[in-house]
């Protein structure tokens, strides 16, 4: 027997015969509902409220019927039972993730620990003749001996468009070239000094951050950012290693991941109204398990004592085997990890932190539902890690959200009225804390007396009040402005 | 106006509005009549026979209709002005080539010219500990750098079946590896000790030859060949040269050679219950034009003075970028053209005939579309190529035909009844002669001075006619048996 399940207010309308719960009906429409525990029905993030219709509720095989008030539902848990009209709330579906960034092109541009570097070559060639008849490649190759000393090695597609270039340009062109490992990587030419670009990827466990980069400088062209979509299958590292004991589990995470990123890609070259082919370089951070998931390898055994990742070092490959849009030659580099727990995302971190060129020692510290912490200088370096949970994605937090439209994720102390007060993303009416914000009012509330050295609230100060379950809290913000 | 034509006696209908002559219409069908001149309507291959309805000459616009006997018509410079049906005769189409090999592998397996060597590594790890947490793939690094000293490249999806396979093996595996340039590219491992294979591959002008190889011991495991689709664009390197000055063309040459190589690889796999992902190389060889079209560079300079190549030597790629049917870190290789009109098919040719490895002086003939010849040994090489003309092919030759079923291809000599015995391909009936049998009738004939030391035939000699228009003739093969 078949039911209907509308999804409002997107109106996502799908069939089922009973079987599956609403969470796993609505990631196969594409529709992502949060989820941090992968559907075992304990995080309570992929609340829905019930419409019209009956549900199943798995625990008990309750039947639920729409109520007025609208019935809270754990969607992983409920299964159609009829016709079912669900409305999800704001805080259950993934947002977009609101993020920032530093530019530390310059500090980057003196680290020996780069990847690779990015060469722009202009060379002017003698017009061949019949007593120098070697072909084009050659002859580019014969200019480039002069200045380098390292290999050199032409994409597979360079030829395709040289042949015309060198001829109408008379013989005077530039090269786009990565330089690692002591071999010069030509990728593209160009015969009007058109710049070239490079994909910067953070994928994160829960936020993908894609920055649009000038090769020349470094500098960032554009910033897209979106909810990884693992997210619906686990809220952190484990619960997606987890995920991957299921057949057929691992390929649909790589594919999800990978997706996305073209995602934000494709948007980031149309806003900018740059060519996919002028994208001649990407790298990709993140921690040892994303990097697995990333790259399309099980990261089961990272859990399993004794805890060993298949890699830490991963080679440069064609930037289009991962499915991302960019010219055809364009190379791919992982930003190596240390260990199972120190990922990709922390030599990328150490490094923009200037650790690996410091005198004095440098402290970095990468809060995220992984945290890790790094100190060293350019002689050494320690690194710890831990899970943080997911409080600075607001999980746990009874106000907590991610950085979404909203979010208070600053805060400012009115010293004439004794009060917080609070910044939200894109100023919109406050819905909760993310995780800056939580730092911030924290740290506000600590300076001006409101919360003591113990990490309490200080119940004389003003605004700070009883609940009835005798709880002491402070009103940062009612939601109503 | 909609005209209906129909091939016979495939029974290949299709649509045209009267625009498109027959040939364009039959190559869009993806029907190939054979063209030598690409529809200049001057090589007389491309003739079909009016069954029925009205086509339009484009010489004089002169309009055709069925007559008996069938009328002959030049496919390429036929408009159909009303429903139409055309027989192809099998000497008008693009037939099965049968090719014959040697096995030059124990000879090639010393070449010190070889692009790359197979390795295959037997490995056993010492299994992970708290104190040993070594990611996978640098415990694989650390045995290899024991008996390796070049730099050790992994394939982009080496890991992805990696971390199971070393713990189902207890940790010993075999790696399949290719060395080249003083770097072992790991492509693939298993636990199965199964067979690693490559594909050779020659792209002839005419001829396509895909051999399935062994790679531990170079034997050819099978061979499938097909006509060049190309032929359908010009029967030698000029004419698809001058094809490519026509704008789309080169992409569709590109496309038709890549497509036809892939089509071979699956049949030859299907045949033979191998895998794919056991291919983890391949080989191509071809003339500097063959080798431009089939990565898709354009071969219009090498026509025009100086006559330059865009590349001689072409970067080992994955080969997957060229729609091989293999596994996904399979590199291809390229053997390299020494100039304009000296391709790879040479350097491959004079490497097989052990040119490299000799003493002695080595004479290597290449009589294809185009004639090459190289003498030298081991120290020394020189080289000359000319357009040999399509006559080993049929060209130009009142009875001759591509080595296709019934040609006749190699001749005995009966010495009891004075006259030359023909062996027919694939023993049918004598359609006509190939190249091989061009050379053995000739030879034969003249072995038992049936023409002398001149050329001419011996008027004298049993068999040795002359028809009405003076001219002498030797029927080797009346056809009829």
């Amino acid at each position: 027997m078949a039911f209907r399940v509308l999804f409002l207010p997107e109106n996502i309308s799908l069939k089922t015969d009973g079987s599956l719960d609403l969470l796993t009906l609505a990631r196969q429409a594409g529709y992502l509902i949060d989820s941090q525990c992968d559907g075992q029905g304990t995080c309570g993030r992929c609340r829905v409220h019930l419409v019209s219709g009956a549900l199943a509720d798995e625990r008990d095989n309750r039947i639920e019927f729409q109520t007025i008030p609208l019935k809270d539902i754990l969607s992983c848990l409920a299964y159609p039972c009829s016709d079912v009209e669900v409305l999800v709330p704001p805080e259950s579906r993934v947002g977009e993730v609101i993020t920032s960034s530093t530019d530390y092109s310059p500090l980057l541009q003196q680290s020996p620990a780069l990847l690779f570097t990015f060469q722009k070559i202009d060379i002017k060639l003698p017009r061949p003749t019949l007593q120098d008849s070697c072909s084009d490649a050659d002859r580019i190759t014969r200019e480039l001996k002069k200045r380098y000393h390292g290999e050199i090695h032409f994409s597979g597609d360079f030829f395709s468009t040289l042949p015309n270039q060198l001829r109408q340009s008379d013989w005077h062109i530039t090269l786009h070239a990565l330089d690692c490992d002591n071999r010069l990587n030509i990728i593209s030419s160009t015969d009007d000094d058109r710049s070239a670009y490079g994909w910067a990827v953070d994928i994160g466990t829960t936020t993908l951050a894609v920055a649009l980069v000038d090769m020349e400088d470094g500098a960032v062209v554009d910033l897209a950012s979106s909810a990884n979509p693992q997210i619906s299958r686990g809220a952190d590292v484990i619960s997606r290693m987890i995920a991957c004991e299921k057949k057929g589990a691992l390929p649909s995470l790589t594919k999800a991941v990978r997706d996305r990123i073209a995602g934000l890609q494709q948007a980031l070259l149309a806003g900018n109204d740059i060519a996919a082919d002028d994208v001649i370089a990407a790298a990709v951070s993140g921690n040892t398990t994303m990097l697995h998931l990333y790259h399309g390898v099980n990261p089961v055994y990272l859990r399993k004592e004794p805890y060993i990742p298949a890699f830490t070092s991963f080679p440069a490959i064609p930037a289009r085997d991962r499915d991302m849009v960019c010219a055809s030659g364009a190379l791919l580099f992982t930003c190596p990890s240390v260990a199972s727990y120190v990922g990709g995302d922390i030599t990328a971190g150490a490094v923009a932190a200037g650790i690996d060129l410091a005198d004095d020692v440098v402290l970095f510290i990468d809060l995220g539902t992984n945290g890790e912490i790094v100190i060293g200088n350019k002689e050494w370096a320690l690194c710890a890690s831990t899970s943080a949970g997911p409080c600075f994605e607001g999980g746990g937090i009874t106000c907590g959200m991610r950085a979404e439209r909203g979010a208070i994720y600053a805060a400012d102390w009115d010293e004439a009225n004794k009060k917080l007060i609070p910044h939200t993303l894109r100023d919109e009416k406050a819905r909760g804390l993310c995780g800056s914000g939580l730092f911030e009012s924290i740290a506000v509330l600590f300076q001006n007396g409101a919360i003591d050295r113990s990490g309490r609230l200080n119940k004389d100060f003003p605004g700070v009040k009883e609940n009835a379950e005798k709880e002491w809290y402070y009103v940062l913000d009612t939601g109503d402005n």
